[in-house]
């Protein structure tokens, strides 16, 4: 099989940054052209991938490589309503587009414009594009042009959610999700506020109304049909890679009795084709200090990996399952389920350049 | 006024290392005598401290000086069921005692043998015990004879919803209390998952279904006479001190239409007379980025004092009102509240001991 | 005694966080006064000390109370050259100077023009100024209109290595030194290079050519009348604050049989009447697993506090002593050794401001 | 080519974990069998490789199985001593071994016994050992059965001495070694040391006198043919993995105009084949800030990976080359460098399973 080239529409980013990492690793990848709006060294910029041979374009260049048809497909890691404006060139010519950004993550572009307070330029592509959650969509991503690539919280929220909401076990009126994730989630453009001195030991509150609030509640009426309400808490750890998402809701009366073992079978049997997600089904044991760090997914474990690793617990006296999942932000989060999109669209192995565990 | 003398059962923990740290520059304290169970040198085990003055004593030691009346005050930093079976014999010799442990934190003593799965031996105490929220509970602490002092997490949960429940403006059916705290709150006996290795980028999730949660539920109801339900959820973060709670309430039908500085200025009159709190009220502006962590409190802000940072924000289209606390777990959540307890059963200044602001 | 105003040209940088921070506490001081070039609101920039009631001012505004003799000392936290045009006019209306920066801490005019590429202005006061390591200079210190107060590293070497230059214990010709600092010490202008999610489990060299290799041999001059060459090496660690230092100079023949606690009974009797310097005695221990970090200083231990922690090893088949020295370089080295050479300038308790020990 | 089945010895500790990580993306190996005093499970204790399908097995059933030469290779990660007692099986059923501790490190086994303390019992094997830093030994390693694998500081410290050791160019009467390593490095037996709260922001010092010292010397007389003084200072940073050292060395007077273009033009020069060793070659610009991390190298850029980068400045003044070089401890200072040793053992392409770039 012919190899690939590939084109990054802001290479410079630490998504960009990932997607050349992972992509060097790929067998079926030919060239990598990430680019640079200043005229940088990718060697000096990225000095862990320094050797690899890797070099910026301009997107100036790069966009007529697209137009020629000398790239198979683009990944766009760029501000909100720029991917709109490049994707109808490149499906145009031809080439698939799997976009990390937002512009594409409502089915109704009316709700875009109405999170974004912008005019959505190519609705359309919109309703056409798929949502890039593999393990729910894996078919229509394999004939799918155009990909809607998630964010990290709500990519480890839906893969938390959805054994129960496709059994239906849960009260949709009030969700609580919290999530935390790396500084990388907050990019590279420094602030005082994320500098070292600033975040070490620190654990930083930001915006408590925050836009994936809606994309969450979206996409459970996606998946259920039904409205809800999610209560979302986001925030960033003195840590810099990683996200961890807890989602607790009400089990519905008729579960109540359910148990924690039972749930996690549950979780188990849903996934269990599924080489990314990993349940961690470690029973609680009664040890005297009742420190049991380990029945719970931990990032550590899925840092510098495309796994999803979830646990849970049942509250029984409340009715609360309290399920937690843990992704790396840069890899499951953003460059890896990218990735793996991208494998399925040209219909290589889905966890080719995917394979490392942790560290 | 004749100086105090101070003694403190469970010396070695991080929480009996800060009282001692604190009360070397309280100037109403005589004598400091941390207790150790083996025959440690206190210069060494505590570094940090070394050439203070202060020596360990033994347990039996201590106790007999509590016996002689050569001490004036105990605090009790002991694992659970331990506290129960010294107080009673400090409070007959006359001595005050501040238990930093659960023995009296539950009222009823039922609740207590039913959470923590042991036979309360002195309930009468549990009924006398003042529960030591300083801001809460000033006039009944300054004539108490036994504090029972709260953990970080509740104290950082009740002070961060106490104007709202003073008004009775929030839903008490479903609570989100969200916590992280540093690792210095797993204290310092060695096990492979609290390493540094094993911790650091880390986020551990631990006990999800927590006796603090009937804690805070207690304490509600202790307040406002009602029934609540929290949905707790604590978590370990990869930093040393500090203590983070965001409680997410539904606001009530009759109060949705508040808007966040109304909000903040409730919680500035509620407060307005105490030095230890802190109400976060800068305005959120119109920035590009939409980064704006100084608008919500954080931990390092507040690592190091006595200080409780509380800021909020307000989601109106849900009616989710987003609060958050920012303690030192070692201070404001353990050593220096008890620390103000003291000072008012004593009659010194409350702030005495405790004045020192952030790094 | 009639309390100070203190005015700090240099209020935003962390030297001058730290010395507002300091001086809150301090009993002799009446008004504090940080410069800020833009209009900054002083509790939000550094929220840690909000609601201590003090605001920024201008440098104009600043410079007029110096000239009116309303304030009796000025810190100066400023880019090198700035100092030497602010000192002369402070020191002609009477006004104490301390300068934390480099202008004046080379007797030699030539020595700074030569390192720092720039005219001296003042070299008189070059000749004047006062080196500020309190311990080795106190009664100097005590008379002086002008202390040129040194920076995180000189002030480990030189408190590490005195004791043996005093005896004249060491080889000259070649001494190596070794340091690392927090991140702290590359102040808060934002650059990638020291952004959370760059730092993060680095270390990251800088400048391995150092002005400061100059100014410890220059001080070696000074103090044993000796020309030195020094092999310093500098390093940013990965944590906020603190200083290490490592001196591995060769012993003379003469001196060669001397044990390692001969050597520290040396620095015991040296520094025997300093407050602010420990030295860390401890016996090595014949343990299975040769993991002794308790008997080498740590910087945890000197954290927040004006202590300098000493401590040694000697290595007998190679003849070569190792001293380790820590202190906080925000504080014995900057702002605290800063405040406490002031307060040997007005008779003022050395210690007072200053007593607090480590978290 | 057949695959190959590998045997580790000391499978718990963090060397035998990475050692199973990256042998899980190796190509050409079949079944990796670590070994485990205690009856875990695999899954549970390495949580971030759960689901690889690699189990434990007791170290009498991995004997078994290399006496049946049913392995192929085995690795040793082992406290000292003990790999002398399995090596002399091994080798005599046909297997080959990579020893990743100090038992034949040198080749004159009395200076084993001098600092190791205790008698070596296969002296003989010392001899026949092959020091196992590929770049420089590679043809004997085709041919070897028994390697010694060097430890990060040692890798590091030769990596960066031997262009200079090569031509003649330094002094050895005093050559400076500074070195750090991540918490990795002290193994993951529990120990309130290394706790993360005992850790976090600080540096530790350990073994002023180390074992290392000697093996550096040795290795460089070795190379050299001449006795070397070196001045060794170790030290643990507030990191989880890398390994960074400073070797500063006085260049001999003739070389002593050698220009820092020319010093690095030496090092490409030398290292041009190795894909292992990236020289950072970026010129010195003249910035305001002088902030140029860039130009040496740093830790991030290594980590996860078996790269050894290396950069270096030159003093001219006083003749000083300082030269930095950094490893991943885990990797190229230990299970990397092992596997990159096999595959030239067993005839594979030497960056089979190694070939991953820095997170």
């Amino acid at each position: 099989m012919k190899k690939i080239n590939i084109g990054i529409f802001g290479g410079t980013g630490y998504t960009g940054g990932e997607l050349c990492r992972l992509l060097l690793n790929h067998p079926e990848v030919q060239e990598i052209l990430p680019t640079s709006r200043k005229d940088l060294d990718f060697n000096r910029y990225y000095q862990a991938l320094s050797g690899s041979g890797i070099n910026f374009i301009t997107s100036e260049d790069l966009e007529k490589r697209v137009h020629e048809g000398d790239v198979d497909v683009i990944f766009l890691s760029l501000p909100s309503g720029e991917a709109m404006k490049l994707a109808p060139m490149a499906l145009d010519a031809g080439v698939k587009v799997v976009d990390l950004g937002a512009d594409f993550r409502f089915k109704n572009p009316n709700l875009y414009e109405q999170i974004y307070g912008k005019k959505h330029e190519c609705p359309d592509l919109c309703r056409e594009a798929v949502y890039g959650i593999t393990e729910l969509k894996r078919e229509e991503i394999k004939k799918a042009r155009l990909i809607a690539n998630p964010g990290c919280y709500v990519m480890n929220a839906m893969l938390g959610l959805v054994p129960l909401l496709n059994k239906g076990l849960i009260h949709l009126d009030h969700i609580p999700v919290f999530g935390i994730h790396g500084m990388s989630g907050a990019d590279n453009k420094p602030e005082r506020d994320i500098m070292y001195t600033e975040v070490e030991g620190n654990i930083m509150s930001y915006q408590q109304i925050h836009r994936h609030n809606w994309e969450i509640e979206d996409q459970i009426k996606q998946l259920s049909g039904q409205k809800a309400v999610v209560n979302f808490t986001p925030t960033y750890g003195s840590f810099s890679r990683g996200t961890i998402i807890w989602c607790n809701p009400f089990v519905k009366e008729s579960a109540k009795k359910t148990s924690r073992e039972e749930f996690l079978r549950l979780y188990s049997k849903y996934y269990k084709n599924e080489f990314f997600i990993r349940i961690n089904q470690f029973p609680k044991t009664k040890s005297e200090s009742q420190k049991e760090y380990d029945i719970y997914p931990q990032i550590k474990n899925v840092r510098g990996t495309n796994f999803c690793d979830i646990g849970l617990d049942y509250d029984t006296e409340r009715g609360i399952i309290k399920i937690i999942t843990v992704t790396d932000n840069l890899i499951k989060g953003a460059a890896g389920s990218a990735i793996q999109n991208m494998n399925l669209m040209f219909g290589f192995d889905e966890k080719e350049g995917l394979k490392s565990y942790g560290l």
